[in-house]
């Protein structure tokens, strides 16, 4: 017999449930404030929807199987691919931009380590149907916004930010061709986590010559946007990828967040789909892995059949945020807590404290009483988690009277059990 | 390329979503209003754990596979084997009585009907450590409560009631042999979906003769508990579940809810792991399939490898309550909404709307404003769905002042865009 959960996945606990409902909850705000709607889809789908995106290397991460009928499926590694189906099979139903946010739970079969599970959640947000970097900046000042909201001060993290059309006419103008692009994003996409050694032989194994690789990191010199501009700003989708990322910081800048938002030429991000500016959001420590991510996929909505559409997406872990709040003391104790617990000396009689208990919660209290005939002490002891003690029973019931405890003052008053000032008690007035 | 998603799952479009989260808001809000805590499980488990319970057949109902290690795994039919493996692990850390609720998202292998999808919603309340049916009260209570604060009325629905301790105590009586019990209940459970004819069919089928059959009937011609203890009322196990039910009621009772609580010796419940009081709930009109279901089960803990437990559980699929609220009309119509939009006269000139989203969205409003350059029309248009539209720019701007309208009322005023005044109007004081 099998106790514990599957490899990779978790049981929640009221008290990890609550941790989770403060993360669910901050990312509805945070999406809600900033006008996006919510979405979801099936936890699985058709497994060419996965493929399709991401090709048949996907697989290997997957937990895919065929279900009665021989059906190909596979569990959710992301929404992506299910948003771009949902947004194609609409098409011009939809008023643009779309703005979309969700919060599902995603399945990767991978190698676990800290920060990464099998089964975890993702925030997403994405705006379809903009064009201008207007849309990047909107979702940037949202994730920023949402990591403020936990408390975290702007200088403990870092939104690093590039852009992929930069870095494809870079590497356009070194020249490396069209068709070995993606291998040259596979191999940046690693180079921070390599040391010198490993990083040549990434790019051997890519097939890039030593005067390529030379070039290739020469990139990586030059720190400033500026300096990207003087080099080879003649080059014209140098030029007008710069012009966007400009238009980017200026934007930010308007949202008052530009202090932690960086240029950094060592963010590509590892999926193929993204077409131009890309961003990580790392702790300033850098002490943990990226705890969100996201970019501009122009092409995907256009490859699941719909028209083509600008679009712009982001997404967050559960996983790494919590760390990250963990490690700042972000996150609250969990105390199991009710508005009122009702205690009664009456033997063998549930009806007052059952009627008081529905009165009170008809009104919107958490109310509870003990379902077990207890003495009095036995009682008290389950009201430790009450805000309010209410004592019904014997003669003062009779007279339609309650005494209300506030259990943390230890403060008694006598009041109506249908009074106006038992509810004001109960509500903190 | 397949556009659907797969077969009896769903995709939840912002229309779709909201209905959802209205369903799973006032589920919650019950929950909480009653005194439980939310937990949550992985979305699959060893195929074990679902065997273990319900036995080999249920794998005909299981989405199950392997994993890339050769587990054997099953995405949950169900959540009440998670919640027995958490509470069997966790032993007697857990103070009695534990009172739980989730809202987990389940998924069978089924045909499919109205109101019976193969990915589907479930509200799960269950209390374990409590043996008296205070414990049912309690839970039915909390389900008629949960149904009102959809604004549906008491005489709309009916909790049918019966005793699977009852049942077995007159099967035994006739006299059904202990281990024929479960057929009885399979025959059972169909008894109210089949004509006269296929009824005798199913009692035959399952190995009753004739003389049992008739038996088995008279007890369904009896339709009050004062019957049933004329005339079986010496048998000990139908006196002790009798008074069990009196018990039952009176509490019921004490809720104020017994005029929408029945007995009904028509409801048994297919599950066998049942053994006390079992409820359905079904709309007044009969036109539906049931909305709930639940009843004690007290093996089923201990059957986890935790002491033995008592439990009641209750359980309520998303489709039929949906259907039930939309047969009467209780589902709002959906309309993307936000508090403020802000909207500009400026040109090529972005950052007085994001500083003026920036501030409102800081106060916890809902804003949006046009992420493209467009004329005052087109964003007049696009300020439809919100409350309020915010003006920015101009010489109003420079002075630090902004004009604000109520969409609805079409009134307008000119405030301070850092004033009270404003904050004031936004939240509707």
């Amino acid at each position: 017999m099998q106790y514990n959960p599957p490899k990779g996945t978790r049981d929640f606990y009221p008290s990890d449930m609550a941790l989770q409902n403060m993360l669910f909850t901050a990312w509805r705000e945070t999406a809600l404030r900033f006008g996006f709607e919510e979405y979801e889809g099936p936890m699985f789908e058709h497994l060419e929807v996965f493929t399709r995106k991401s090709g048949d290397e996907i697989v290997k991460q997957l937990y895919n199987f065929k279900d009665k009928s021989d059906r190909e499926l596979a569990l959710r590694p992301e929404i992506t691919p299910t948003l771009a189906r949902m947004v194609a099979s609409k098409g011009r139903e939809l008023r643009k931009p779309v703005k979309w946010f969700s919060i599902p739970r995603l399945f990767r079969y991978e190698r676990m380590q800290r920060g990464r599970l099998r089964e975890f959640f993702q925030y997403n947000l994405d705006i379809m149907g903009e064009p201008s970097v207007s849309a990047e900046a909107e979702i940037v000042a949202a994730a920023v916004s949402l990591i403020e909201s936990f408390g975290a001060k702007k200088s403990e993290f870092r939104v690093r930010v590039n852009s992929r059309r930069l870095m494809r006419a870079l590497l356009l103008a070194i020249p490396i061709s069209e068709e070995r692009l993606d291998k040259a994003y596979g191999v940046l996409d690693r180079r921070a986590k390599t040391d010198a050694e490993g990083l040549k032989q990434l790019y051997a194994d890519a097939g890039f010559s030593e005067s390529e690789r030379d070039s290739i990191e020469s990139i990586f010199s030059i720190k400033t946007l500026a300096e990207i501009g003087e080099k080879w700003g003649n080059n014209e989708e140098v030029a007008a990828s710069l012009a966007d990322l400009h238009k980017f910081f200026s934007l930010v800048n308007a949202y008052g967040i530009i202090e932690c938002v960086i240029y950094d030429p060592a963010i590509v991000r590892g999926l193929a789909y993204y077409t131009g500016i890309v961003f990580e959001i790392h702790d300033t420590a850098g002490e943990l892995r990226a705890m969100a991510g996201g970019g501009r996929y122009d092409n995907l909505i256009g490859l699941f059949g719909g028209e083509p559409t600008p679009a712009v997406g982001f997404g967050m872990g559960d996983a790494v945020i919590t760390e990250f709040l963990k490690d700042r003391g972000m996150i609250p104790q969990y105390k199991k807590e009710c508005d009122a617990f009702i205690v009664t000396f009456e033997k063998d009689n549930m009806t007052p404290s059952i009627q008081m208990a529905t009165l009170l919660r008809s009104k919107g209290f958490s109310v509870e009483f003990s379902l077990k005939q207890a003495n009095f002490k036995k009682q008290m002891e389950a009201a430790q988690n009450a805000k309010f003690a209410v004592f019904v029973g014997g003669e003062e019931w009779e007279r339609g009277e309650v005494k209300i405890k506030n259990m943390k003052s230890g403060e008694e008053k006598l009041v109506g059990k249908l009074s106006d000032e038992l509810i004001q008690i109960l509500s903190g007035k």
